[in-house]
């Protein structure tokens, strides 16, 4: 019986590890690097490195393979997630239970801190010490597929129609366009870097890709629902908040019934295309229930 | 006799055509990608990419060697106007002659028109198709030195040092450091990488390296003069800000006429680093000239 929660322990402790060492060398004394450090340390759920680890597991690899892509995704999940709360944009004081990034600083110095840890992934995608020739290519790969996951045509471009969305009614194709771009297109170079530094075929790439666009969309489904439903002492931050501002969601579109069938739906699928991967695929397989099931 | 003018003019129009072109075939109706085009197309001076051709150039390579690179450091400088131009940090309404980006637009679209630029210039950085195995390295390690000259060791921090500096009184050395960090680390990333791409020897590097260093601070003196006398009709932006903002600059810290003459030594020592290279570097010595000619 394959236990979820000794994996979860297991890498979000070496993840952990990793992104504090990565910035452990720095100066002590620079405001930049406490408030990177303030956002990145912050106990997030380390979903997108995890997803990264496994693939690479999944198909056969070990997750040292993928690590340095793992951690470099949590940058770019870290730093948007700084951008998204300045007052310009959501102006949300709390996240996973803390301050935000601009509450415990000020806003200048969380726009800079996210600017950093953007740059910073990066820079560990291209810390070449371990590589050789013939890896390097892989590696600009893998650098250009999350560049264009997080850029304009992907995580960008979504938070900028979630933006323009705000108070007009959305149909349930544009819920899911917008939620592709803005969550899934992250979550599917996660998985994609993993399976591709772990040496997976390219039928086993194709195949995780069909999970990593299931549970994606399966994961923000559960967002909204959360958002609805969820326990603000659990989830470290308010609830309720999409329904102030007249957000288009998943409940709000098909009612909150219909979204848990839908989430359901979704990672069933997920779970259908792990199915040549027989056991290796325990821990994708644990994580798209994990998915719909949590409370955070 | 090496005619500068014409030089730059078509440097320029290479930059402009290809960063058009980069954004040419993404939505026309993304508004994103609207405000992206508004601050990258704005009439900037290209100086950076300008450096970086004309490194490769000096060192015995093509312009097109270096063309990715070129436009992906001035994606960068870009983004990182965008971002010094927001309420939080610089507040400044004008920009090249045009409203800045959250002027034009507003605060959320500027700061994802900067996160979308930083990131676009990675994609820019690891587009393959023209590479083999053999190039992968080399633009891995492109990519690494460009990441740290634009992070939190470098470009981010500078710009950190800036704003905390507003209102107290810097030393001479703490004044360059700070510059050496917000304008030298890329300055000196962009000869870099132009001439790492044009094929240069390590000592041809190491040469251009201290060219970079001199012109690079030379760019900031000068900076500081022109906010004190420049033209705000031919510069396109307000002059006195600094004193206003009391910051410290070189005049106000040694005077303008030593600052002046202080300039004048950096490009002396930047045009002495480039005597080996003879006839190969008049681009570079004629941009050392303009550096500290410049009337915007």
């Amino acid at each position: 019986m394959f236990n979820l929660n000794s994996y979860l322990v297991a890498k979000n402790k070496l993840i952990n590890e990793t992104l504090d060492r990565i910035l452990l060398n720095s100066s002590d004394f620079s405001r930049l690097v406490v408030a990177m450090k303030h956002s990145l340390m912050a106990g997030g759920k380390r979903i997108r490195p995890v997803l990264c680890l496994a693939a690479a597991e999944t198909v056969g690899g070990r997750e040292t393979d993928a690590l340095q892509a793992a951690c470099a995704i949590e940058m770019i999940h870290t730093y948007s997630l700084i951008h998204d709360d300045l007052p310009a944009i959501d102006n949300d004081d709390l996240r996973r239970g803390k301050p935000t990034c601009h509450i415990a600083f000020d806003e200048a110095t969380a726009i800079l801190a996210g600017d950093a840890l953007l740059t910073l992934a990066f820079e560990i995608l291209s810390a070449v010490k371990f590589t050789c020739e013939t890896h390097a290519l892989k590696w600009l790969n893998i650098i250009h597929s999350i560049s264009i996951a997080a850029g304009y045509q992907g995580m960008i471009e979504g938070q900028m129609r979630d933006i323009d969305s705000e108070g007009s009614l959305l149909t349930l194709d544009e819920l899911e366009e917008m939620h592709s771009l803005k969550t899934g297109a992250l979550i599917e170079a996660s998985v994609l870097s993993g399976a591709i530094l772990g040496g997976g075929t390219n039928d086993q790439i194709k195949q995780l890709e069909v999970y990593a666009k299931n549970i994606g969309l399966a994961f923000q489904v559960t967002d909204d629902i959360l958002n609805v439903e969820g326990d603000p002492d659990i989830m470290g931050k308010a609830v309720g908040t999409d329904k102030n501002r007249k957000k288009s969601t998943y409940p709000s579109i098909m009612g909150l019934k219909k979204s848990k069938k839908f989430a359901t739906n979704l990672i069933n699928n997920a779970l259908q295309s792990l199915e040549s991967f027989d056991k290796n695929s325990n821990q994708l397989r644990a994580i798209a229930d994990y998915i719909i099931e949590r409370k955070l």
